[in-house]
């Protein structure tokens, strides 16, 4: 039952203002990530007015969305490496020091599906590596370096 | 004079819509960027709700604007390259191909300033370097790859 909790909503109070992913921000995005075996996965459906080109997903949406799903993946990764428990045990924080993205093809303004993988967990540094997927294809790719912050 | 004109009020109609930069997006963030000596600069404004921890800029949106300025930018820098007005010439349109961001500080929620540069303009190809400034720091960095699309 855990597994379905979403990692945003175990954040401390200071971290839940995120326009991207804070669930005490009434007019952000509100991304939620859970884990996926040993994946992470976040869904978000872009609104109409969130185009690049009309018909396309507007390629700063896409960045902001793989960085919070990046910062999100990151402390699920953390606590699992450490063998706490989403849902019970504090969520620690990740910021992003990097992140790069790859447009590989144009997104449809279609239901989006976010894919991650930690590529590294080394101390308080974290590697996320991300997959946007629409439907069957993945048009763009995701990676970042967060970096651990507050006490722990 | 022409050089104070925006170059996404130069777009063409299909590449209006963006919600970074569209001017006929009307809930978007309609940046504006000009030429600014051998520079480019964008000036943006974040509201209140564009947090990633209070008081600082959510890191999308440094994204999503880097990104929109980068294309701007490429195209002001491919029209001085090619000896074209802005203004009065047609403004060519850059995609995005691969974005990257060095979050150096915390950004305050306060005036932005993005400061474009080319350190490559070649054939289809722009690469573009970008400090956004707060005052007197560099908070952030991004570096873009802008390929032309469309006829010419």
């Amino acid at each position: 039952m855990t597994e379905s909790i979403a990692i945003q909503d175990m954040y401390d109070e200071p971290a839940a203002h995120c326009y991207g992913c804070g669930r005490l921000n009434d007019v952000g995005y509100q991304i939620k990530t859970r884990p996926d075996g040993e994946t992470t996965l976040t869904e978000f459906v872009p609104e109409p007015f969130h185009t690049a080109y009309i018909d396309s997903t507007y390629g700063g949406l896409i960045a902001s969305i793989i960085d919070c799903h990046s910062t999100g993946s990151a402390a699920i990764f953390a606590m699992r490496a450490e063998g706490s428990t989403i849902g019970s045990d504090p969520a620690p924080r990740f910021v992003t020091a990097h992140l790069e993205v790859d447009y590989l093809l144009p997104t449809p303004l279609a239901p989006i599906r976010l894919v991650g993988r930690a590529t590294e967990i080394k101390d308080r540094k974290v590697i996320v590596e991300t997959e946007l997927w629409v439907d069957d294809r993945v048009t763009a790719r995701g990676s970042a370096v967060l970096v651990r912050i507050g006490s722990e």
